[in-house]
Protein backbone atom coordinates (compact mmCIF):
# COMPACT_ATOMS: atom_id res chain seq x y z
CA UNK A 1 0.00 0.00 0.00
CA UNK A 2 1.65 3.42 -0.40
CA UNK A 3 2.05 5.94 1.82
CA UNK A 4 -0.32 7.93 0.74
CA UNK A 5 -3.16 5.39 1.32
CA UNK A 6 -1.65 3.93 4.41
CA UNK A 7 -2.53 8.08 5.50
CA UNK A 8 -5.46 8.27 4.27
CA UNK A 9 -6.71 4.61 5.96
CA UNK A 10 -5.66 5.72 9.63
CA UNK A 11 -6.89 9.38 8.97
CA UNK A 12 -10.71 8.03 8.29
CA UNK A 13 -10.03 5.02 11.16
CA UNK A 14 -9.11 7.84 14.05
CA UNK A 15 -12.36 9.90 12.55
CA UNK A 16 -14.51 6.54 12.43
CA UNK A 17 -13.05 5.63 16.18
CA UNK A 18 -13.96 9.52 17.35
CA UNK A 19 -17.79 8.92 16.10
CA UNK A 20 -18.31 5.76 17.54
CA UNK A 21 -17.18 6.16 20.99
CA UNK A 22 -19.02 9.78 20.93
CA UNK A 23 -21.85 7.36 20.52
CA UNK A 24 -21.29 5.41 22.70
CA UNK A 25 -20.47 7.79 25.65
CA UNK A 26 -23.68 9.91 24.84
CA UNK A 27 -25.70 6.67 25.04
CA UNK A 28 -24.27 6.81 28.78
CA UNK A 29 -25.41 10.37 29.58
CA UNK A 30 -28.64 9.38 28.47
CA UNK A 31 -29.20 6.33 30.76
CA UNK A 32 -27.94 7.65 34.19
CA UNK A 33 -30.65 7.19 36.61
CA UNK A 34 -28.48 8.37 39.83
CA UNK A 35 -26.98 11.62 41.39
CA UNK A 36 -27.26 14.48 38.31
CA UNK A 37 -30.06 12.33 37.07
CA UNK A 38 -32.55 15.84 37.29
CA UNK A 39 -29.71 17.68 34.93
CA UNK A 40 -29.76 17.41 31.16
CA UNK A 41 -27.68 14.58 29.42
CA UNK A 42 -24.43 15.90 28.09
CA UNK A 43 -23.54 16.07 24.32
CA UNK A 44 -20.18 16.15 22.32
CA UNK A 45 -19.56 20.14 20.95
CA UNK A 46 -17.00 19.85 18.02
CA UNK A 47 -14.50 22.34 17.43
CA UNK A 48 -11.99 22.48 14.50
CA UNK A 49 -8.86 24.10 14.61
CA UNK A 50 -5.55 24.50 11.94
CA UNK A 51 -2.10 24.33 13.58
CA UNK A 52 -0.72 27.23 13.25
CA UNK A 53 -4.21 28.72 12.37
CA UNK A 54 -2.99 27.61 8.48
CA UNK A 55 -5.00 24.86 6.91
CA UNK A 56 -1.74 24.57 4.63
CA UNK A 57 -0.63 22.79 8.33
CA UNK A 58 -3.44 20.25 8.83
CA UNK A 59 -5.52 20.79 12.09
CA UNK A 60 -8.24 18.62 13.84
CA UNK A 61 -11.22 18.66 15.54
CA UNK A 62 -11.84 18.78 19.15
CA UNK A 63 -15.52 17.32 21.16
CA UNK A 64 -15.80 17.94 24.22
CA UNK A 65 -18.67 17.00 26.31
CA UNK A 66 -19.35 18.32 29.71
CA UNK A 67 -22.12 16.33 30.77
CA UNK A 68 -24.18 14.78 34.49
CA UNK A 69 -21.81 11.11 34.29
CA UNK A 70 -18.70 12.82 32.36
CA UNK A 71 -18.00 15.69 34.19
CA UNK A 72 -15.49 16.63 31.03
CA UNK A 73 -14.59 14.24 28.50
CA UNK A 74 -12.08 15.03 25.42
CA UNK A 75 -11.89 13.32 22.39
CA UNK A 76 -9.69 14.78 19.58
CA UNK A 77 -8.88 13.75 16.29
CA UNK A 78 -5.62 15.74 14.65
CA UNK A 79 -3.62 15.49 11.18
CA UNK A 80 -0.69 17.69 11.03
CA UNK A 81 1.86 17.74 9.13
CA UNK A 82 5.06 20.31 7.89
CA UNK A 83 8.62 20.56 9.35
CA UNK A 84 9.84 20.15 12.73
CA UNK A 85 11.38 22.92 14.58
CA UNK A 86 15.28 21.82 14.35
CA UNK A 87 15.60 20.99 17.92
CA UNK A 88 12.73 18.95 17.87
CA UNK A 89 13.85 17.04 15.03
CA UNK A 90 16.84 16.00 16.72
CA UNK A 91 14.97 13.98 19.24
CA UNK A 92 11.86 12.51 16.00
CA UNK A 93 12.82 9.33 15.13
CA UNK A 94 13.82 9.54 11.30
CA UNK A 95 13.90 13.20 11.17
CA UNK A 96 16.99 14.25 12.02
CA UNK A 97 18.28 14.66 8.33
CA UNK A 98 14.33 15.64 7.11
CA UNK A 99 12.26 17.01 9.17
CA UNK A 100 9.36 16.90 7.12
CA UNK A 101 6.75 15.07 9.16
CA UNK A 102 2.85 13.80 9.13
CA UNK A 103 0.55 12.48 12.02
CA UNK A 104 -2.26 11.42 12.65
CA UNK A 105 -4.07 10.22 16.00
CA UNK A 106 -6.59 10.14 18.00
CA UNK A 107 -6.65 11.01 22.04
CA UNK A 108 -9.34 10.87 24.66
CA UNK A 109 -9.12 11.55 28.19
CA UNK A 110 -12.21 11.44 30.22
CA UNK A 111 -12.60 12.72 34.34
CA UNK A 112 -16.10 11.82 35.34
CA UNK A 113 -18.31 13.15 38.45
CA UNK A 114 -18.65 10.21 40.23
CA UNK A 115 -15.72 9.81 42.49
CA UNK A 116 -16.55 5.28 42.52
CA UNK A 117 -15.90 5.78 38.02
CA UNK A 118 -12.20 6.12 37.14
CA UNK A 119 -10.69 8.62 34.72
CA UNK A 120 -9.35 7.02 31.83
CA UNK A 121 -6.85 8.00 29.05
CA UNK A 122 -6.70 6.54 25.41
CA UNK A 123 -4.33 7.65 22.54
CA UNK A 124 -3.62 5.99 19.40
CA UNK A 125 -1.85 7.75 16.67
CA UNK A 126 -0.03 6.96 13.04
CA UNK A 127 3.67 9.08 12.71
CA UNK A 128 5.21 9.34 9.42
CA UNK A 129 8.91 10.68 8.81
CA UNK A 130 11.20 9.09 6.66
CA UNK A 131 10.01 6.63 9.19
CA UNK A 132 6.53 5.20 9.44
CA UNK A 133 4.66 3.56 13.02
CA UNK A 134 2.47 3.55 15.19
CA UNK A 135 2.05 4.20 18.91
CA UNK A 136 -0.79 4.49 21.50
CA UNK A 137 -1.94 3.05 24.40
CA UNK A 138 -4.85 3.08 27.32
CA UNK A 139 -4.23 3.63 31.14
CA UNK A 140 -6.90 3.78 33.68
CA UNK A 141 -6.40 6.48 36.85
CA UNK A 142 -9.32 5.83 39.52
CA UNK A 143 -8.96 8.10 43.12
CA UNK A 144 -11.05 5.41 44.58
CA UNK A 145 -8.96 1.95 43.04
CA UNK A 146 -11.20 -1.09 42.56
CA UNK A 147 -9.43 -4.48 41.82
CA UNK A 148 -12.34 -5.68 40.04
CA UNK A 149 -12.39 -2.13 37.47
CA UNK A 150 -8.49 -3.05 37.28
CA UNK A 151 -8.55 -6.14 36.16
CA UNK A 152 -11.14 -6.20 33.66
CA UNK A 153 -9.38 -3.01 32.03
CA UNK A 154 -6.27 -5.23 32.10
CA UNK A 155 -7.60 -7.93 30.94
CA UNK A 156 -9.36 -6.27 28.04
CA UNK A 157 -6.15 -4.71 26.75
CA UNK A 158 -4.24 -8.27 27.25
CA UNK A 159 -6.91 -10.02 25.06
CA UNK A 160 -6.51 -7.46 22.51
CA UNK A 161 -2.46 -8.10 22.31
CA UNK A 162 -2.47 -11.53 22.96
CA UNK A 163 -4.95 -11.61 19.60
CA UNK A 164 -1.38 -9.77 17.66
CA UNK A 165 0.83 -10.87 19.02
CA UNK A 166 2.37 -13.18 21.98
CA UNK A 167 5.29 -10.97 23.51
CA UNK A 168 3.12 -7.40 23.11
CA UNK A 169 0.99 -7.51 26.42
CA UNK A 170 3.78 -8.11 28.50
CA UNK A 171 5.73 -5.35 27.19
CA UNK A 172 3.74 -3.03 26.52
CA UNK A 173 2.18 -3.23 30.20
CA UNK A 174 5.10 -2.72 31.58
CA UNK A 175 6.02 0.46 29.24
CA UNK A 176 2.49 1.70 30.33
CA UNK A 177 3.84 1.49 34.47
CA UNK A 178 7.35 2.87 33.11
CA UNK A 179 6.14 5.73 31.45
CA UNK A 180 3.27 6.35 33.70
CA UNK A 181 5.53 7.32 36.65
CA UNK A 182 5.77 10.17 38.86
CA UNK A 183 9.29 10.22 39.50
CA UNK A 184 9.16 13.37 42.53
CA UNK A 185 6.36 11.56 43.81
CA UNK A 186 7.13 8.45 44.00
CA UNK A 187 4.36 6.77 42.48
CA UNK A 188 2.18 5.87 39.41
CA UNK A 189 -0.38 7.85 38.32
CA UNK A 190 -3.12 5.18 38.03
CA UNK A 191 -3.31 1.94 37.48
CA UNK A 192 -1.72 1.29 34.58
CA UNK A 193 -2.70 -0.23 31.30
CA UNK A 194 -0.37 -0.64 27.68
CA UNK A 195 1.59 1.85 26.12
CA UNK A 196 3.60 1.27 22.97
CA UNK A 197 5.49 3.78 20.74
CA UNK A 198 7.70 3.37 17.46
CA UNK A 199 5.79 0.39 16.50
CA UNK A 200 6.78 -1.04 13.14
CA UNK A 201 6.82 -4.35 12.84
CA UNK A 202 7.74 -4.76 9.70
CA UNK A 203 3.87 -5.42 8.44
CA UNK A 204 1.84 -1.80 8.43
CA UNK A 205 -1.28 -3.80 8.29
CA UNK A 206 -0.53 -5.88 10.69
CA UNK A 207 0.54 -2.56 13.31
CA UNK A 208 -2.70 -0.89 11.82
CA UNK A 209 -4.97 -3.62 12.50
CA UNK A 210 -2.99 -3.66 16.00
CA UNK A 211 -3.75 -0.31 16.81
CA UNK A 212 -7.21 0.01 15.49
CA UNK A 213 -8.04 -2.89 18.11
CA UNK A 214 -7.14 -1.37 20.98
CA UNK A 215 -9.09 1.73 20.11
CA UNK A 216 -11.78 -1.14 19.51
CA UNK A 217 -10.96 -2.88 22.60
CA UNK A 218 -11.29 0.54 24.98
CA UNK A 219 -14.49 1.38 23.42
CA UNK A 220 -15.29 -2.12 24.36
CA UNK A 221 -14.35 -1.89 28.01
CA UNK A 222 -14.64 1.70 29.51
CA UNK A 223 -18.22 2.41 29.04
CA UNK A 224 -18.99 -1.02 30.96
CA UNK A 225 -16.73 0.26 33.88
CA UNK A 226 -18.75 3.59 33.91
CA UNK A 227 -21.96 2.02 33.23
CA UNK A 228 -21.32 -0.62 36.58
CA UNK A 229 -20.68 2.49 38.96
CA UNK A 230 -22.67 5.21 37.11
CA UNK A 231 -25.76 5.24 39.56
CA UNK A 232 -24.14 4.63 42.66
CA UNK A 233 -23.93 7.49 45.65
CA UNK A 234 -21.00 9.03 46.58
CA UNK A 235 -19.52 11.17 50.05
CA UNK A 236 -18.38 14.52 49.99
CA UNK A 237 -15.34 12.54 51.27
CA UNK A 238 -14.71 10.47 47.98
CA UNK A 239 -15.04 13.40 45.91
CA UNK A 240 -12.57 15.12 47.79
CA UNK A 241 -10.70 12.30 47.27
CA UNK A 242 -11.07 12.30 44.02
CA UNK A 243 -10.16 16.02 43.54
CA UNK A 244 -6.54 16.22 45.32
CA UNK A 245 -6.09 13.49 42.80
CA UNK A 246 -6.80 15.00 39.75
CA UNK A 247 -3.77 17.15 41.43
CA UNK A 248 -1.53 14.78 40.67
CA UNK A 249 -2.98 13.70 37.07
CA UNK A 250 -2.43 17.71 36.31
CA UNK A 251 1.05 17.69 37.30
CA UNK A 252 1.92 14.41 35.53
CA UNK A 253 0.30 15.93 32.19
CA UNK A 254 1.99 19.38 32.59
CA UNK A 255 5.18 17.72 33.59
CA UNK A 256 6.07 14.69 32.20
CA UNK A 257 4.14 13.77 28.79
CA UNK A 258 5.61 13.39 25.67
CA UNK A 259 2.56 14.20 24.08
CA UNK A 260 1.86 17.46 25.46
CA UNK A 261 5.24 18.15 24.33
CA UNK A 262 4.68 17.53 21.47
CA UNK A 263 1.20 19.47 20.99
CA UNK A 264 3.01 22.57 22.56
CA UNK A 265 6.45 21.99 20.28
CA UNK A 266 4.62 21.89 17.09
CA UNK A 267 2.32 24.62 17.57
CA UNK A 268 -0.70 22.42 17.82
CA UNK A 269 -3.90 23.94 19.69
CA UNK A 270 -3.64 25.17 22.94
CA UNK A 271 -7.14 24.01 23.99
CA UNK A 272 -6.67 20.64 22.32
CA UNK A 273 -3.59 19.99 23.69
CA UNK A 274 -4.89 20.36 27.38
CA UNK A 275 -7.72 19.29 27.47
CA UNK A 276 -6.57 16.26 29.08
CA UNK A 277 -6.44 18.80 32.55
CA UNK A 278 -9.08 17.65 34.97
CA UNK A 279 -11.98 20.35 35.19
CA UNK A 280 -11.23 20.88 39.07
CA UNK A 281 -8.45 19.79 41.21
CA UNK A 282 -7.14 20.78 44.45
CA UNK A 283 -3.55 20.23 46.10
CA UNK A 284 -2.87 20.26 49.98
CA UNK B 1 33.99 38.85 54.60
CA UNK B 2 34.51 34.51 53.88
CA UNK B 3 32.55 32.34 51.50
CA UNK B 4 32.19 30.73 54.95
CA UNK B 5 30.83 34.54 56.59
CA UNK B 6 28.53 35.13 53.86
CA UNK B 7 26.59 31.86 53.95
CA UNK B 8 26.22 32.13 57.57
CA UNK B 9 24.87 36.11 57.16
CA UNK B 10 22.33 34.61 54.19
CA UNK B 11 21.56 32.25 55.92
CA UNK B 12 20.34 33.89 59.16
CA UNK B 13 18.81 36.98 56.92
CA UNK B 14 16.39 34.24 54.80
CA UNK B 15 15.52 32.73 58.29
CA UNK B 16 15.18 35.79 60.19
CA UNK B 17 12.49 37.23 57.17
CA UNK B 18 10.68 34.03 57.03
CA UNK B 19 10.15 35.03 60.77
CA UNK B 20 8.97 38.68 60.19
CA UNK B 21 6.81 37.93 57.12
CA UNK B 22 5.16 34.96 59.11
CA UNK B 23 4.38 37.19 62.25
CA UNK B 24 2.76 40.09 59.69
CA UNK B 25 0.85 37.57 57.71
CA UNK B 26 -0.47 35.59 61.37
CA UNK B 27 -1.21 39.61 62.21
CA UNK B 28 -3.71 39.61 58.98
CA UNK B 29 -5.63 36.34 59.93
CA UNK B 30 -6.26 37.83 63.41
CA UNK B 31 -7.59 41.00 62.15
CA UNK B 32 -10.47 40.08 59.76
CA UNK B 33 -13.61 41.02 60.40
CA UNK B 34 -14.94 39.87 57.22
CA UNK B 35 -16.31 36.85 55.13
CA UNK B 36 -15.00 33.97 57.50
CA UNK B 37 -14.10 35.35 60.54
CA UNK B 38 -16.65 32.84 62.07
CA UNK B 39 -13.48 30.79 61.57
CA UNK B 40 -10.67 30.77 63.73
CA UNK B 41 -7.57 32.74 62.46
CA UNK B 42 -4.94 30.67 61.15
CA UNK B 43 -1.26 30.33 61.97
CA UNK B 44 1.75 28.83 60.46
CA UNK B 45 2.68 24.85 60.60
CA UNK B 46 6.65 24.67 60.53
CA UNK B 47 8.23 21.07 58.95
CA UNK B 48 11.95 20.57 58.80
CA UNK B 49 12.54 18.27 55.94
CA UNK B 50 16.27 17.07 54.61
CA UNK B 51 17.67 16.90 51.06
CA UNK B 52 17.25 12.91 50.25
CA UNK B 53 16.56 12.54 54.22
CA UNK B 54 19.99 13.02 54.43
CA UNK B 55 21.18 15.60 56.63
CA UNK B 56 24.64 16.02 56.08
CA UNK B 57 23.31 17.10 52.46
CA UNK B 58 21.44 20.12 53.96
CA UNK B 59 17.53 20.70 54.32
CA UNK B 60 14.71 23.21 54.89
CA UNK B 61 11.91 24.40 56.76
CA UNK B 62 7.92 24.49 55.22
CA UNK B 63 5.87 26.57 57.09
CA UNK B 64 2.82 26.57 55.73
CA UNK B 65 -0.87 28.39 56.70
CA UNK B 66 -4.55 27.18 56.02
CA UNK B 67 -6.11 30.18 57.06
CA UNK B 68 -9.51 31.82 57.27
CA UNK B 69 -8.03 34.89 54.77
CA UNK B 70 -4.64 32.84 53.23
CA UNK B 71 -6.29 30.05 52.14
CA UNK B 72 -2.93 27.79 51.65
CA UNK B 73 0.58 30.05 51.66
CA UNK B 74 3.62 28.55 51.76
CA UNK B 75 7.15 30.62 53.55
CA UNK B 76 9.95 27.86 53.04
CA UNK B 77 13.32 28.31 53.82
CA UNK B 78 16.14 26.18 52.89
CA UNK B 79 19.49 25.86 52.66
CA UNK B 80 21.09 22.84 50.47
CA UNK B 81 24.12 21.35 49.22
CA UNK B 82 26.39 18.88 47.82
CA UNK B 83 26.88 18.51 43.78
CA UNK B 84 25.18 18.62 41.13
CA UNK B 85 24.38 15.66 38.88
CA UNK B 86 26.45 15.87 36.55
CA UNK B 87 23.70 16.85 34.07
CA UNK B 88 22.47 19.67 35.73
CA UNK B 89 25.94 21.24 36.57
CA UNK B 90 26.37 21.82 33.12
CA UNK B 91 22.88 23.83 32.94
CA UNK B 92 24.56 26.16 36.02
CA UNK B 93 27.26 28.55 36.17
CA UNK B 94 30.46 27.51 37.42
CA UNK B 95 29.77 24.17 37.86
CA UNK B 96 30.93 22.67 34.83
CA UNK B 97 34.04 21.92 36.36
CA UNK B 98 33.16 21.26 39.57
CA UNK B 99 29.60 20.24 40.69
CA UNK B 100 30.02 21.82 44.33
CA UNK B 101 27.11 24.00 45.39
CA UNK B 102 25.51 25.87 47.94
CA UNK B 103 22.07 27.28 47.72
CA UNK B 104 20.21 29.04 50.24
CA UNK B 105 16.78 30.95 49.95
CA UNK B 106 13.51 31.66 50.65
CA UNK B 107 10.82 30.73 48.66
CA UNK B 108 6.92 32.12 49.15
CA UNK B 109 3.46 31.66 47.25
CA UNK B 110 0.28 32.74 48.59
CA UNK B 111 -2.90 32.14 47.53
CA UNK B 112 -6.00 33.99 48.94
CA UNK B 113 -9.80 33.00 49.95
CA UNK B 114 -11.01 35.86 48.58
CA UNK B 115 -10.91 36.74 44.68
CA UNK B 116 -10.15 40.22 44.96
CA UNK B 117 -6.98 39.68 46.84
CA UNK B 118 -4.01 39.38 44.54
CA UNK B 119 -2.00 35.69 45.02
CA UNK B 120 1.46 37.16 45.44
CA UNK B 121 5.01 34.84 44.63
CA UNK B 122 8.10 36.38 46.24
CA UNK B 123 11.76 34.19 46.19
CA UNK B 124 15.41 35.25 47.08
CA UNK B 125 18.10 33.01 47.16
CA UNK B 126 22.38 33.18 47.70
CA UNK B 127 24.02 30.11 45.73
CA UNK B 128 27.57 29.42 45.61
CA UNK B 129 29.18 27.30 43.11
CA UNK B 130 32.93 28.32 41.82
CA UNK B 131 30.76 31.74 41.25
CA UNK B 132 28.69 33.21 44.04
CA UNK B 133 25.27 34.92 43.25
CA UNK B 134 21.90 36.18 44.01
CA UNK B 135 18.63 35.80 42.41
CA UNK B 136 15.33 36.24 43.86
CA UNK B 137 11.87 38.52 42.94
CA UNK B 138 8.60 39.05 43.39
CA UNK B 139 5.42 39.45 41.33
CA UNK B 140 1.73 39.84 41.48
CA UNK B 141 -0.95 37.58 40.55
CA UNK B 142 -4.33 39.04 40.65
CA UNK B 143 -7.57 36.60 38.98
CA UNK B 144 -9.35 40.19 39.16
CA UNK B 145 -6.69 42.54 38.53
CA UNK B 146 -6.77 46.25 39.89
CA UNK B 147 -4.99 49.32 38.81
CA UNK B 148 -4.08 50.49 41.83
CA UNK B 149 -2.72 47.34 43.60
CA UNK B 150 -0.37 46.86 40.07
CA UNK B 151 0.70 50.57 40.68
CA UNK B 152 1.46 50.41 44.26
CA UNK B 153 3.18 46.85 44.50
CA UNK B 154 5.50 47.99 41.50
CA UNK B 155 6.25 51.61 43.00
CA UNK B 156 7.17 49.39 45.90
CA UNK B 157 9.21 47.39 44.14
CA UNK B 158 10.85 50.38 42.07
CA UNK B 159 11.89 52.33 44.93
CA UNK B 160 13.79 49.40 46.62
CA UNK B 161 15.62 49.19 43.16
CA UNK B 162 16.26 53.12 42.99
CA UNK B 163 17.69 52.92 46.74
CA UNK B 164 20.77 50.42 45.15
CA UNK B 165 21.09 50.78 41.42
CA UNK B 166 18.99 53.30 38.81
CA UNK B 167 18.94 50.47 36.24
CA UNK B 168 18.01 47.88 38.11
CA UNK B 169 14.27 48.27 37.82
CA UNK B 170 13.67 48.51 34.36
CA UNK B 171 16.24 45.54 34.13
CA UNK B 172 14.36 43.66 36.41
CA UNK B 173 10.88 44.83 35.69
CA UNK B 174 11.47 43.45 32.10
CA UNK B 175 13.06 40.39 32.85
CA UNK B 176 10.09 39.64 35.22
CA UNK B 177 7.65 39.96 31.95
CA UNK B 178 9.85 37.76 30.60
CA UNK B 179 9.95 35.28 33.28
CA UNK B 180 6.54 34.74 33.83
CA UNK B 181 5.27 34.96 29.92
CA UNK B 182 2.80 31.13 29.64
CA UNK B 183 4.50 30.93 25.49
CA UNK B 184 1.83 28.46 24.99
CA UNK B 185 -1.45 30.65 26.19
CA UNK B 186 0.30 33.75 24.71
CA UNK B 187 -0.21 35.82 27.81
CA UNK B 188 1.48 36.94 31.27
CA UNK B 189 1.25 34.94 34.49
CA UNK B 190 0.14 37.64 36.25
CA UNK B 191 0.84 41.29 36.73
CA UNK B 192 4.55 41.16 36.79
CA UNK B 193 7.06 43.03 39.29
CA UNK B 194 10.70 42.15 39.41
CA UNK B 195 13.28 39.18 38.48
CA UNK B 196 16.77 39.05 38.75
CA UNK B 197 19.69 36.05 38.56
CA UNK B 198 22.80 35.42 38.68
CA UNK B 199 23.77 39.44 40.38
CA UNK B 200 27.16 39.69 41.32
CA UNK B 201 27.91 43.25 40.75
CA UNK B 202 31.41 43.06 42.26
CA UNK B 203 30.61 43.55 45.65
CA UNK B 204 29.06 41.26 47.89
CA UNK B 205 27.86 43.64 50.70
CA UNK B 206 25.73 45.64 47.99
CA UNK B 207 24.06 42.80 46.33
CA UNK B 208 23.29 40.97 49.86
CA UNK B 209 21.90 44.62 50.70
CA UNK B 210 19.88 44.20 47.96
CA UNK B 211 18.22 40.99 47.96
CA UNK B 212 17.30 41.94 51.94
CA UNK B 213 15.82 44.93 50.86
CA UNK B 214 13.55 43.33 48.07
CA UNK B 215 12.32 40.78 50.92
CA UNK B 216 11.54 44.00 53.37
CA UNK B 217 10.05 45.77 50.78
CA UNK B 218 7.57 43.26 50.03
CA UNK B 219 6.68 42.45 53.05
CA UNK B 220 5.91 46.29 53.19
CA UNK B 221 3.36 46.27 50.49
CA UNK B 222 2.11 42.64 50.22
CA UNK B 223 0.09 42.94 53.94
CA UNK B 224 -0.92 46.66 52.81
CA UNK B 225 -2.82 45.30 49.48
CA UNK B 226 -3.87 42.70 51.46
CA UNK B 227 -5.66 44.63 53.91
CA UNK B 228 -7.23 46.96 51.80
CA UNK B 229 -9.35 44.33 50.27
CA UNK B 230 -9.81 41.34 52.94
CA UNK B 231 -13.19 42.44 54.52
CA UNK B 232 -14.62 42.75 51.23
CA UNK B 233 -17.11 40.77 50.16
CA UNK B 234 -17.15 38.90 46.73
CA UNK B 235 -19.14 37.04 43.92
CA UNK B 236 -19.42 33.44 43.24
CA UNK B 237 -18.76 34.29 39.52
CA UNK B 238 -15.68 36.22 41.11
CA UNK B 239 -14.50 33.28 42.88
CA UNK B 240 -15.02 30.82 39.84
CA UNK B 241 -12.65 33.28 37.79
CA UNK B 242 -10.32 33.04 41.06
CA UNK B 243 -10.60 29.25 40.39
CA UNK B 244 -10.11 29.11 36.81
CA UNK B 245 -6.98 31.73 37.25
CA UNK B 246 -5.13 29.24 39.35
CA UNK B 247 -5.25 26.90 36.24
CA UNK B 248 -3.22 29.17 34.65
CA UNK B 249 -0.84 29.48 37.65
CA UNK B 250 -0.21 26.04 38.40
CA UNK B 251 0.79 25.40 33.99
CA UNK B 252 3.58 27.79 34.55
CA UNK B 253 4.63 26.03 37.57
CA UNK B 254 4.65 22.90 36.64
CA UNK B 255 5.76 23.64 32.94
CA UNK B 256 8.31 26.35 33.07
CA UNK B 257 8.96 27.20 36.48
CA UNK B 258 12.98 27.26 37.24
CA UNK B 259 12.97 26.99 40.47
CA UNK B 260 10.64 24.11 40.62
CA UNK B 261 12.82 22.12 38.50
CA UNK B 262 15.64 23.10 40.19
CA UNK B 263 14.13 21.57 43.34
CA UNK B 264 12.74 18.21 41.47
CA UNK B 265 16.63 17.72 39.89
CA UNK B 266 18.12 18.62 43.36
CA UNK B 267 16.04 16.01 45.56
CA UNK B 268 14.82 18.81 47.58
CA UNK B 269 11.49 18.38 49.04
CA UNK B 270 8.44 17.77 47.04
CA UNK B 271 6.23 19.21 49.52
CA UNK B 272 8.35 22.13 49.89
CA UNK B 273 9.06 22.33 46.14
CA UNK B 274 5.18 22.20 45.30
CA UNK B 275 4.21 24.36 48.41
CA UNK B 276 3.26 26.55 45.42
CA UNK B 277 0.57 25.03 43.95
CA UNK B 278 -3.02 26.29 44.12
CA UNK B 279 -5.06 24.52 46.56
CA UNK B 280 -7.86 24.32 44.28
CA UNK B 281 -8.02 25.04 40.98
CA UNK B 282 -10.21 24.87 37.16
CA UNK B 283 -9.49 24.41 34.23
CA UNK B 284 -12.30 24.46 31.02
Amino acid sequence: MSIKNQKEKTKNWFESLRDQICVSFEGIENDLTGVNSELNPGSFKKTKWYRDDDPSKGGGTMAIMKGRVFEKVGVNISTVYGEFSPEFAKQMPGADKDPRFWASGISLVAHMHNPKIPAVHMNTRHIVTTKNWFGGGADLNAALPNDLDTKDFKTALKNCCDRHNDSYYERYKKWCDEYFYIPHRNCARGEGGVFYDQLNSGSWDADFSFTQDIGRSFNDIYPSLVRRHMNKKWTEEEREKLLYYRGLYAEFNLVYDRGTAFGLKTGGNVDAILMSLPPHAKWK
